[in-house]
């Protein structure tokens, strides 16, 4: 356990072997974790981190400097979250899902395992400002797709398992499909929208 | 090591930075593996698990409370399987693929590389008991497949890589794409039937 | 940190709970990293692996054994490779991505996050000899793509994100789909042939 370069809310708990505050450069500033935060063995948080109250890992998790994250945040095993990126609260990263530099993730998203996001277009070749997702509020990102750089998914919106989303996606609408393309949103969910 | 929690039958090796018999809460039973098992570094079992003889983990593993296993099951590196589990025998699961909570797999099953499976059909805004696939005996899951919940993939059925199953897969069928459709087997699979 | 069974070159930083030259046998040779490498935390290297200059890892890494790179080879966080393979200079592995055994890789190829390489034809049911895919140089993989066993992608070719590659990429082509098929090349692309 590296406790050294962090503070820790009340009634938390950190695996003895994770390691919170990772000093990833000489200089690199403290994380920052609200009251009851859960960090579980093998996970590893780097300097610079910020989450709200009640932050939960899973195992072997990796979160990069600044990563700024609300209240209620829950990140999978295995999930990679690589800096500089904004997470809203009431968030769930499922496993192994992948989240880049540069991201936006709103309040009440849902990220399924297995799912890519990623900031950079044209990979190699040439030099580009790199870009992540904009995931807005209440959005599901379904198991396994994929989002291509500087897209936007719209509030309330549903990218199904398995999509390559290439294209914005407008707000409380379904996209499935490789490219994905918009479905209409099945009964269960269009009723949920009114409730929540 | 944590070896306090658990039963390992003759002729087994448990790395000694993995971890066997995770206490995952104060009450959690023991850890049973069978003969000649091999644990390699850096893998997690929970507490109340059991697997057969012949148990074999990559590295980095994680395997969550009250997961049932049979013999010679294999499970690469970095699989996650989520817990409440019953896996067969003869079972390989390759590096990084995830198993829900609540899923059923048959003795002499594939699971390829990177492929996912599900158990939450609308995540987020409903309440829905998770409820992960069955995979019946005899059935290969190609890499990076996505199985939906509550899917049934029939008796030696194939998922080609990269599909993304939405409906149940009859026994002895081939199904691709995205969604994933029947296709006619390829020949050297419909032989090979024959001869297993 | 294992470092008896490994030489590292000048100027190299080997993370404290890094595993470099793991004795995966009782006659397991060295791994032999070139000048400034770096290593991160909880990454696993094998006995009998061989880097060039500047190899960098990130956290949580597996290269298993007879791999064989040239400099400048980045390997992200949680990739797998999964041994008996050759990369060549001026690689990328992005975070999460799988390389089975088997696989070649040329110099300047981009892998992306979440890509699965794959060597196993038609898995458990017949015996085959297990072929990965070959990656000429200046080759990229979208991010979640799926390379099938024996694939050769050619020079200067790319693969759309989320592709599922079923055939031969011919050189200087783009591909997308699930199967993969060909497309035209996006400008930006094509004119940056011409500048490297």
């Amino acid at each position: 356990m590296e406790l050294e370069n962090c503070r820790v809310g009340d009634g938390s708990a950190v695996a003895e072997n994770a390691t919170v505050g990772h000093k990833y450069e000489s200089d690199a500033g403290p994380t920052v974790l609200g009251r009851e935060a859960i960090v579980r063995s093998r996970s590893i948080i780097y300097g610079d981190v910020r989450a709200g109250d009640r932050f939960t890992t899973g195992h072997g998790v990796l979160v990069r400097e600044h990563t700024t994250m609300g209240d209620d945040v829950l990140v999978g095993t295995n999930v990679v979250i690589d800096g500089h990126t904004t997470v809203g609260s009431a968030v769930s990263l499922q496993s192994n899902a992948y989240v880049p530099s540069e991201t936006e993730i709103g309040d009440r998203v849902f990220v399924g395992p297995g799912a890519v996001l990623t900031n950079d277009p044209y990979p190699v070749r040439t030099e580009v400002d790199l870009a992540g997702p904009t995931l807005e509020d209440g959005v599901s990102i379904g198991a396994n797709a994929t989002v291509l750089p500087g897209i936007t998914v719209g509030e309330d919106a549903f990218v199904a398992a398995g999509a390559v989303v290439c294209e914005d996606v407008p707000p409380r609408t379904l996209v499935a499909g490789v490219p994905a393309e918009e479905r209409s949103l099945p009964e269960p969910l269009a009723d949920s929208n009114t409730i929540l």
